[in-house]
């Protein structure tokens, strides 16, 4: 019996084994056997048309540059079946950004002929740049290429850089590197424009910032990994002196927002972690880790407790925090900057001899951005291109230029569309707006119609009555128009400018996306109904309105989290939830793959030591 | 009963579903148990000691530099426990390619104080640098970080470039870029030196190579994959004619050799099965791709019947080859070459406009080489630096310094050690070697010896009595010095130089360990006995002997094998064969899990069109 249940528990094990063998033997085979269909045996050789007018375009427009108004794929058949979409409303995107690829996700496929223009032909997963500075991931998992993104609405793309816009004969002028090398410009014609072209640096006016990194690309992630090994792999050398190996080992970040935190984290993980195993102890011992700040605290737009808490941290892992400072110049070998007592308010300068600096504080606008705010009426704005609550381009015909993401912002005049409120009310009365006196149940009328058109204002239009009596000075129970301009001007004063982040971005090209959606629909009947176009946008969606979802930072094996006033802060946990963030919003399947791929192999290999 | 049997199944179905999302669960958990132990979160505070002389090198040597006698991580303990190592013999190894590799791999930990030097931190894998070029495998998954190599052996490395070699002060002159980018030169002294730093590009007096591309590196491999992805989107633009759109799809490759078939064949594939989901297909119709080699037949190192399959596959896969073909001058917008026509033997000119060009025709002597060859005594080959069958450096002091690799060549002269292999049998007799009357029994032993120092040999040696019938002319049954002499010189010609393959590099790199270590283990014995150093290499371990294991290339969903004889080409099984004899030689487990990572990614999403 006892020698029954023994064999019966072999053949049992067996049997588990055995079919545990075949199931992974099966996946592998039907693997290969998958791969195997991945390979294309026969060079294609289909017939290929390709419009006259796509190969030799017309000139035109007030410089009389070659217009693309066909191009080459737009006659593209099979897999690619461009030709439906050849004479569908021409719809041109200038960046492949958040707002762009947010934008290009949420069309539907089959409403405009889409044209995305940029420099780069990747959307990047700025979030997590700093990561792959030092390795934690790789570049390749935080780009997504353009073309597979553009491939789902049938759009075209071109490598090319923006220079101006004819507003009026709807022409974008577009610049790119010709064959040999030589700077060729050109247009491509639309009928709806999204602006979408992001920032620049903010170099602040500071001299020297030649001797510095940035982080805004991926070719500017590459260079950091170069320097920081370089000078890793120049310290060790026996030819330099202890003195330049602690200048070389003292890495500066200039700017104390989510990047240079998150990127001296990152330094001080890849320091932490890593380098001890491969590298000669002296070198860990010399290291030293700067942010330099000009505000009062690291992460001044967090809640001020994270602040705190990523000090606090910071201090722990010996990261010097520098706050209340202002770097003043930059050179080869050393910072200067100045730094203001917080008890005697002295302002004494300083010298930091640094091997590294990174610059990270704030954006400024693009030369094309600052040329197309010139041209415009309205464009008051020196940091962005000013949109209304609609992210139409201010000072643009009405309904034909749209502006996202960092090189945009909307505008918050709520007082100086006091007349458009009154409108409505005024002519069933047959008066003049500026004449009208207000009682509360029209002043309640009033306020759906700013809530409308300026949702940004809502939180500050709860308790209506309160702000009617708050404002009715008189107490005549009407608010007269002066009245209402004060009112109306306090808000105004209260609403902050939206963030330049990629959560703004994404939200405003999923706005857009959906009302261009909705335009595509309602066109059609309005042009059978001879309705004039007028103001279309409002007609078919609603204004658009920012939701802060909160913020979050990774600060060295701890994260910070903000979120809707919620504060939260940890060690591995918040780290694993940080990533699982980011993880989520990442752009396609293919890069959460390969940032799953990355995480495994930093836990495997660690990160690669090697500036390759 | 039919009822309780479906009761049955149901709960063995869900105990069965139940297990296997408890056992992945279980997995995936502890795989973040494990994670989360990789990360270390108090910054270490050791004491760290280093000697003063590691700080402040002593100047000394024939130009008065530095001498680096001591390394900053000498005296390094816990984890990196350097000490142990301190005053073992100095092994100094130039170089980070295949044969240094080996040999560092090959090392016993505790036999010498290693130190490598190279201006590269990564041993590349060449043999799959054209899959990189495309973005078949990423450039990560060919590197390893020397560094976590060396760490095995606790090995030193320094990021610097070998200058010059002192012989008899055994000092190698070193130079880096210093801390503010000046170059600097120091000494390293060594007890033994291995040389193994490569070739560089053979330009073959071609006018305009500054037109090229190469692919002997990462950078080269990240260029080629910029310039083709510029090409491609430059093509796209409305301001390209057709003709220039023609020249910038023509790729051409100079060299029909394993690396540009390879090339061509990567190329191929990237243009073939990922160009149409993702750009015009007008690219597809105009690309163009065409390799220039100057014999009668691409890969004529291998089979001819091997040949032939590559030709017919390219000819099926419209890939243009050249045959019979030189090229004169390459220019910024085509290529000038001579082709000889077969047949009628006339050279004509012809010309090929291209957008792109690979020079991959062979390799020559890097500068440190030719510097070496012109001090020293015996070094007569133009192409790399000769060492006798032991790989010693022949001229330099017996025993300290061996060359290995692309960079080295084993002289094949065995009939100009014909006294050598005779002294022995002089000397029993008491003759002049050069007098002597050699027997059959003589030859037999003469044979013997001549196998031991040259293994190359052995081939030809294997009917001792044909040969000794041969070359006994007058058919006295002894050989004369004269007919010995005229017997070993047709023994030199029928030798080979061995191929410039990593190979060969490898066996070379995995011999000299073994032999470092048979010396390591017999000098302490040796110096209490007191036995002069005299020929210890000979005294321990065999000459070494080149075995060819066979050649293989990728040629397009296809691939051909050339193993001792047998061929073998064939579709994606022999791909996949492939794939395994690389996968199975590459340098860590951490590659081989990236490169099984990439081949996967590549099945998966295909290669990535952009260059960031």
């Amino acid at each position: 019996m006892g020698l029954s249940r023994f064999v019966r528990f072999c053949y049992r094990s067996a049997a588990y084994c055995g079919s545990v063998v075949l199931v992974t033997g099966a996946v592998i085979t039907a693997f290969f056997i998958y791969d195997a269909t991945t390979y294309k045996h026969d060079p294609s050789n289909e017939e290929i048309t390709v419009s006259e007018l796509a190969l030799h375009p017309k000139r035109g427009g007030p410089k009389n540059l070659p217009i693309a108004s066909v191009l080459v794929d737009d006659d593209d058949l099979e897999g690619r079946d461009m030709q439906t979409q050849k004479y569908k409303p021409k719809l041109v995107i200038l960046g492949t950004g958040w707002g762009s690829v947010a934008l290009l996700k949420g069309l539907n496929p089959d409403d405009y002929h889409i044209t995305v223009v940029s420099p780069s032909n990747y959307f990047l997963f700025t979030p997590m740049l700093p990561s792959a500075t030092v390795g934690t991931l790789e570049l390749r998992s935080l780009v997504e290429p353009i073309r597979r993104i553009i491939t789902r609405v049938k759009g075209h793309f071109l490598k090319a850089q923006a220079e101006d816009v004819d507003f009026s004969e709807k022409l974008v002028e577009v610049s790119a590197l010709g064959p040999n090398g030589e700077e060729q410009h050109f247009y491509l014609p639309y009928d709806k424009l999204v602006i979408g072209v992001g920032s620049v640096t903010n170099p602040h006016g500071v001299k020297g910032l030649e001797n510095c990194h940035f982080l805004k690309d991926v070719r500017d992630a590459r260079k950091i990994r170069n320097t920081v090994m370089r000078n890793l792999e120049t310290a060790c050398l026996p030819t330099t002196s202890d003195e330049e190996r602690k200048r070389l080992l003292s890495f500066v970040i200039s700017g104390g927002g989510p990047t240079g935190v998150e990127f001296a984290a990152e330094l001080f993980d890849m320091l932490n972690e890593d380098l001890c195993n491969y590298f000669p102890k002296i070198l860990r011992s010399e290291i030293s880790v700067h942010v330099i700040q000009s505000r009062g605290h690291i992460l001044n737009t967090y809640d001020e407790a994270l602040s705190r808490y990523a000090e606090a941290r910071f201090a722990h892992d010996h990261v010097d925090v520098l706050t209340n400072s202002r770097v003043k110049e930059v050179q080869p070998d050393k910072i200067l900057f100045t730094q203001k007592d917080e008890e005697t308010g002295k302002i004494v300068t300083k010298e930091l001899p640094m091997g590294f600096c990174l610059w990270s504080t704030g954006v400024s606008q693009p030369e094309f951005c600052k040329k197309l705010a010139k041209k415009l009426d309205g464009q008051k704005n020196r940091h962005a291109l000013e949109t209304d609550s609609h992210l139409r381009l201010i000072g643009a015909p009405l309904g034909d230029v749209y502006a996202i993401g960092d090189c945009s912002t909307v505008q918050n005049n709520v007082s100086d569309h006091i007349v458009t409120f009154l409108r409505t009310l005024a002519w069933e009365r047959g008066k003049d707006p500026q004449q009208m006196e207000i009682s509360y149940k029209d002043w309640r009328s009033v306020a759906k119609r700013v809530k409308q058109r300026f949702p940004q204002a809502s939180d500050h239009l709860r308790r209506l009555d309160r702000l009617f009596e708050q404002y009715d000075k008189d107490k005549s129970g009407k608010l007269d128009f002066g009245e209402l301009h004060e009112l109306l001007h306090q808000i105004d004063s209260k609403l902050t400018s939206l963030p330049a982040t990629a959560q703004r971005a994404h939200q405003q090209g999923q706005y857009l996306a959906r009302k261009l959606n909705k335009i595509a629909q309602a066109a059609p009947g309005m042009r059978l109904n001879e309705i004039d176009y007028g103001d279309l946008d409002e007609a078919v969606y609603k204004a658009f309105e920012y939701k802060h979802l909160g913020s979050l930072a990774y600060i060295g094996n701890a994260a910070v989290f903000d979120i809707n006033g919620l504060n939260f802060s940890g060690g591995l946990l918040a780290v694993y939830l940080w990533r699982s963030v980011y993880f989520a919003q990442s752009v396609s399947f293919r890069t959460r793959v390969l940032m799953a791929m990355d995480w495994t192999k930093r836990a495997l290999f660690g990160r690669d030591m090697m500036n390759y």
